[in-house]
């Protein structure tokens, strides 16, 4: 594979070091010792690395910016107040045992590549065409806090801020409070960017397998999410009668079962799971009187995610008098099926051409907040590979010079923008 | 129904309102207004609910004692150091989120029933065969800690003590941290007793149903507990091809719908449950990598409990295979099923029929205490009715008057104990 610095003209050359020292002192803020990390969002850790990173924007010339959801922004005017601004950035909580990559390299990129991108044009004594702007996205996860994209759907204003703001985590705490409390309750406006452009690990092995280095997500899977409730009665498992039961999760494992073969009906074009279960009062011998699942289904296509909803609703309901329990769908999520923005699909597979590798282009079945955005810009997500598909566990990791080939992807990206200028973008505005 | 002091003469008439008094005492700890009880082994509501019987044994001139695995006595010596002792009790720990008779009564039915029966003989001016226990069992939910019985367990023998106090609850506090921060962790030695007497809600609505005053647990069934647990891979429930996940919660809803076809294939003679699920990491988006189930297998046929293990077996292997999984058996108790003495049995239906009550022989489902105490000594359990057979709910209810009248019929035991003398217990001895 060819060397970044060996190829074309690198008016925007990346740091590899720099980054890789990036990597490690965000992965301090809630990594273990076996490779996890644990940065909840809103959590200790996560304040710690938002404090870090607005550190680095300090350093860095760049101007803090904090929105009502705590999305965290460094925004660098490089062409005055009336350009347009070209956000990149992700998102820096994590699952609870998850991997360091998810989401922390998006950001840790956004910054070598703007900073790569201005250290370029000053260098050459260019100006810029537009100005740029990072951002680290509040509760992407939804791990701590449902549903998932919380910050970036109050951004574009999909969710509503109070409604967000109420979100509870399962001790209770609210998003507000949660947000009170690490100091990250803003009160920032920032205007909808020009375009978005987010790197993001692929957490899958089709670039690995293809032996590719970066991909473009040109188009995402839309999702469906319950979260679902059985209510059954309390009895002790000695005594009572089978025939007299009213088992929660006797109705929970029902549908954790038929959401199996419900994918199984739709091929390779469904994804089922439940990632979540409550269970109260969850005592050995006592018969579980509620039981909460948090279902997903995902697909490429809003027939299929239709469809398999129908049938959900059937399943809830046969588990429901299978275990003679009730069922109370607490809240529902729906996620569109949709498409990258074209235009900034093709700016990638040009820069990326030029650095002697092509670009395929892949489908996103997890949500990212590129996706959200994509709703009100011009939005892509560029993905490099991960080792073995490896996502949402400790073992998840993306090789250094990956890390830095998509690393400077985008700093080419941001470099085209400003030097090619805004009608880069506004020529290319999704419909 | 008969009203308790208008029929037979009553040596030990005990007084139903100083009983009333004192469940409304003990519930005081742990209960909420809903009338649920969420009393758990060895927290701090166990603590003040223990205080509360110490200070009652001093304040009625019992000798306390405190076993190293916390089982709490008082001791009263009516009859000198080489008389039988005669232990009466149950225990005082609960479910969480439980009722309030199950285990608290028969402690409480203890203290007034001693109590009558020695006022009793003070006022006649008699001398007493024997001497009374009143015990307080350690953990015999097996809620916070497992396996239940804990405490019976450990006097009888049958549980090794250092074993015990290594088990942990989900918080990772072992049983020996626990006695010491609560401050039971005692060194007093209390040698088992002639014989065991419990008192204890039914649980069940067979008393209600055939319009009976009392019960006696003639028969207990036995049990088999398995902790089980699949062990998968975390994984995206975004990205992750179906085919290539390793979903431990599927297995696990694999075994809890197979369970209730189990015990379908054995009628009335098989209860089986999943009362407790452990999920990790338990994230709404990452397929689950490890799910432990506490898993129950009861019945009175040894015959039937050994079969439905091999098939439960068979059906965890089949687990596994579907959802790509490994398994892991944590730990498997076994409790036999067996009989009550039955001179005891038959003592209590002498001392029933004398107030006009025939008592029925039940089975019970469900363990008590007194099932350890009759691998080693001469037991029996007392059961009164439980008002819509419920337990192990906040609605968990035995009436005033069923109440008192079971506490008189321990008494009338008692009384027949400390005047018929050592020969009722000892020429009934279980072989």
């Amino acid at each position: 594979m060819p060397d970044i610095s060996s190829t074309a003209p690198s008016p925007a050359a990346i740091d590899p070091q720099r980054l890789q020292a990036m990597m490690e002192a965000v992965s301090a803020f809630g990594g273990g010792a076996d490779g996890s990390m644990t940065r909840l969002s809103l959590s200790e850790e996560d304040r710690k690395a938002r404090d870090w990173l607005g550190a680095w924007f300090k350093d860095n010339g760049f101007t803090q910016k904090v929105d009502a959801i705590g999305n965290q922004f460094g925004l660098l005017d490089l062409a005055g107040h009336n350009a347009p601004t070209v956000m990149v950035g992700s998102h820096i909580d994590s699952q609870p045992n998850g991997g360091r990559f998810d989401g922390a390299l998006g950001v840790v990129a956004a910054c070598e590549a703007v900073r790569a991108v201005a250290e370029g044009l000053k260098r050459e004594g260019a100006s810029s065409a537009c100005n740029f702007a990072i951002v680290n996205w509040t509760n992407e996860e939804g791990a701590r806090f449902q549903p998932s994209l919380l910050g970036s759907s109050v951004f574009t204003g999909a969710a509503a801020l109070d409604w967000a703001l109420e979100r509870r985590d399962g001790a209770g705490v609210s998003v507000g409070e949660a947000l009170r409390s690490i100091g990250y309750a803003g009160d920032d406006k920032v205007p909808v960017p020009a375009a978005l452009i987010e790197l993001h690990i692929e957490g899958a092995p089709s670039l690995e397998n293809s032996k590719k280095r970066i991909g473009a997500f040109s188009r995402f899977w839309g999702a469906t999410k319950y979260r679902l409730a059985f209510i059954g009665r309390q009895a002790h498992t000695g005594p009572t009668p089978m025939a007299e039961r009213q088992d929660a999760l006797l109705a929970a494992g029902f549908v954790i079962t038929g959401l199996k073969r419900l994918a199984g009906d739709y091929g390779l074009d469904l994804h089922t799971s439940v990632g979540r279960l409550e269970v109260f009062p969850n005592s050995p011998n006592t018969v579980p009187g509620e039981a909460v699942l948090f279902i997903e289904l995902r697909s490429g296509s809003p027939e299929i995610l239709r469809e398999a909803e129908e049938k959900l609703k059937a399943m809830i309901a046969e588990a429901a008098d299978f275990a003679k329990v009730g069922s109370e769908v607490r809240s529902v999520d729906y996620r569109a099926a949709g498409a990258m923005d074209a235009g900034l699909v093709r700016l990638a597979g040009e820069v990326s051409a030029r650095r002697g590798e092509d670009m395929p282009l892949l489908d996103t079945i997890g949500g990212h907040d590129a996706v959200a955005l994509a709703a009100v810009c011009p939005a892509v997500v560029l993905a490099v590979p991960s080792v073995g598909g490896v996502i949402h566990h400790p073992t998840e990791f993306t090789k250094p010079e990956d890390q830095a080939f998509g690393v400077q992807i985008v700093a080419d990206m941001l470099h085209e923008l400003a030097t090619g200028g805004a009608a880069v973008i506004k020529a290319d505005k999704t419909p």
